[in-house]
């Protein structure tokens, strides 16, 4: 049975646990112990924000996965999982946060318990909530099991959507599109950026009718003038000045899913090296979007648009894009492909990628992307409903 | 020189630099890569939403602190950290989120360049930022070193202010009260959970006066009902209904620094039950403020609070604080001492912890709480100015 805070349908989630055991038979895992939130999410709808402790999911060749996690956690478990509740379980608080104690060796005797003391169990290496102290006392507890570097396993799983993963993203895209006309229409010489930035979370979270909005796993990215030659700052509170660019890196949240959308206003008249910019941009996207096919791959969308970049004689470096959907902080991409020269990952219908071809030059930065969905037949269908164009208010 | 976007003196950073290399110098490390991004924001002023890839800052026993990280966030660490330019680092795009290479490949480097390939460098291997993977990258790449483990060896530094954070701190106590102000008085049945949480979200940002509100490290927690029973659930769309508490953990944040404040609204009249534990817990609030005090222990607080809930026949068990202050999500405790009774870290003026007593009981949950400074002389401050009560809107 499915409670009515689980996201999904019961087949969704079958789907999802069969895949990733076809995944774990091939890689030879007897367990795996997922902590990445999105995987932990993926799998059995665990919704909360509870990942700054331990926690994970036990997915074993048979059976409802196991949620694991700290004991007041639990009762979110219980609230949010799909599993029969014996199989949420919780460890002691005295664990969090200790010198003395770690919880990994709680979740160590789970696994001795079950039998997996002497087995091959993959652990995500390379994931923010698996420290390298919790992979050291996991180690330590567990001498005669071995332990197998399963980075990414689940969320290779993830690539291409379920039609009821797309419907979830089309959603948070009307969000997007809503979120970004806010931040256009707003933007004006003289408003403070947090004022601005106040607007744009105030539209993300109302979402748009019965559709509420989630928290994107990436606060707005809002940077002016210098500061958007920096791919990454956050906003102050200064005010928008005349004859400034403003980049918008936003993403509507529709119950943990993205659509992340990007565009550029210009607070007067833009020059003519940003103007030439814009145009190769959208030249590149427009060629990007078209080697975005099934049976194309990944750096063919970079390489295509490169292609138009260098014909217009502008230098950049860097990857290019990344597949999206579900996922908490502090990242909304899903750390599997990238859009880039030295990516051949083959595309497929159903795969989801923010294709993200953004600018940053010495004095100014231009972004222009769009979340692009890899159809059956023809060209990558961008999701959000927007102008793709440098905005400009003079 | 200080450039204008770094938020301290230059005199405040040397502060800083001199307690960490004096802990170094403690635990015999000859230098140190500090990967939490609140470490590395406290010692260099780094501030920006690139934590999601691998970075951290070098320190060494003499010279500048080196910050470390993508290349294109080298632009934003020069754009806000306070040192030279040559000491911003950036390593290329082709290790970011590749299967083929890593980016601690390119750090190792650097260190054995700087001659540490054979000595003793802490690290923070009990951290979201450094993977299992991360660390086990270094060790390879750096065979003649000894890589220490030196988790929290920073926070605990952060853990007395100085007047500049105590400012900063105040700051966003204001910006907490205009936060709680906004969503009780929004509160009402039939306003959905995420039009609420947009309003508070807009509070937090508009900030108060001159002081513009930065993004917590973590987003606003409000439950009702039987979802309060669970300590960390997000908002949905559902309405607010009668006869039902909710409870509304929130935190002002000026420039990163954080004044968390819960309080309980209950749509209704509460039960006896409730209202019993309404009035245990200020009067275990009260009790703990008294214990409070410079050269008393955390264990004190936490044990003067229960002992009122345990005279009122009330169970509670885990930690019921943390030091708060400087932080990036996904926590924005320090992750250090802890109020609980176990923990006999003895208080001393400047320290400001999140008491935090709250009750999450069969079918419903009570917080109220204060973030408080220990003072000289005589009990902690609560810095929030909030009537402390439950909440009744009748």
């Amino acid at each position: 049975m499915t409670p009515s805070n689980a996201p999904f349908s019961r087949a969704e989630y079958d789907r999802r646990l069969s895949k990733t055991r076809a995944a774990m038979a091939a890689a030879g895992l007897d367990a795996l112990f997922v902590t990445d939130p999105s995987n932990q999410a993926w799998l059995t709808g665990y919704d909360g924000w509870s990942f700054y402790v331990h926690q994970g999911v036990i997915v074993t060749p048979e059976g409802e996965p196991i949620w694991w996690g700290r004991y007041m956690d639990m009762l979110g478990g219980r609230r949010t999982c799909w599993m029969d509740q014996s199989n949420i379980l919780g460890y002691g608080d005295h664990y969090v946060q200790s010198t003395v104690v770690h919880p990994m060796q709680d979740l160590a005797q789970h696994l001795l318990a079950r039998g997996f003391g002497n087995r091959r169990i993959g652990v995500e290496m390379e994931n923010y909530y698996y420290s390298a102290k919790a992979h050291a006392v996991l180690s330590a507890e567990l001498p005669d099991a071995e332990l197998i570097d399963a980075s990414a396993l689940v969320n290779w799983q993830r690539l291409i959507k379920s039609d009821e993963e797309l419907g979830f993203i089309r959603k948070a895209a009307r969000i997007s599109d809503q979120v970004m006309r806010t931040a256009l229409e707003r933007a004006e010489p003289g408003l403070r950026k947090n004022d601005l930035v106040a607007d744009i979370m105030h539209a993300g979270i109302t979402g748009v009718g019965d559709d509420w909005g989630d928290y994107p796993a990436i606060v707005p990215l809002t940077p002016s003038g210098l500061d958007a030659t920096a791919a990454h700052l956050t906003w102050d509170g200064a005010p928008m000045r005349d004859d400034e660019a403003t980049f918008f890196e936003l993403s509507g949240c529709y119950r943990r899913y993205h659509a992340p959308l990007c565009r550029t206003v210009f607070l007067g008249r833009p020059s003519d090296d940003m103007r030439r910019a814009e145009e190769a941009q959208l030249e590149g996207i427009a060629v990007g979007l078209e080697a975005a096919r099934a049976g194309n791959r990944t750096c063919d969308i970079a390489n295509a648009f490169m292609g138009v970049l260098g014909k217009y004689g502008i230098e950049r470096s860097g990857r290019m894009g990344y597949p999206i959907g579900l996922s908490y902080p502090p990242d909304w991409g899903e750390r599997t492909a990238s859009i880039r020269s030295e990516d051949e990952t083959v595309l497929e219908p159903g795969m989801v990628f923010h294709f993200m071809p953004a600018l940053w030059m010495d004095t100014w930065g231009l972004e222009t992307t769009e979340t692009i969905l890899i159809r059956d037949e023809g060209t990558a269908e961008p999701l959000c409903e927007f102008d793709r164009k440098l905005f400009v208010k003079a």
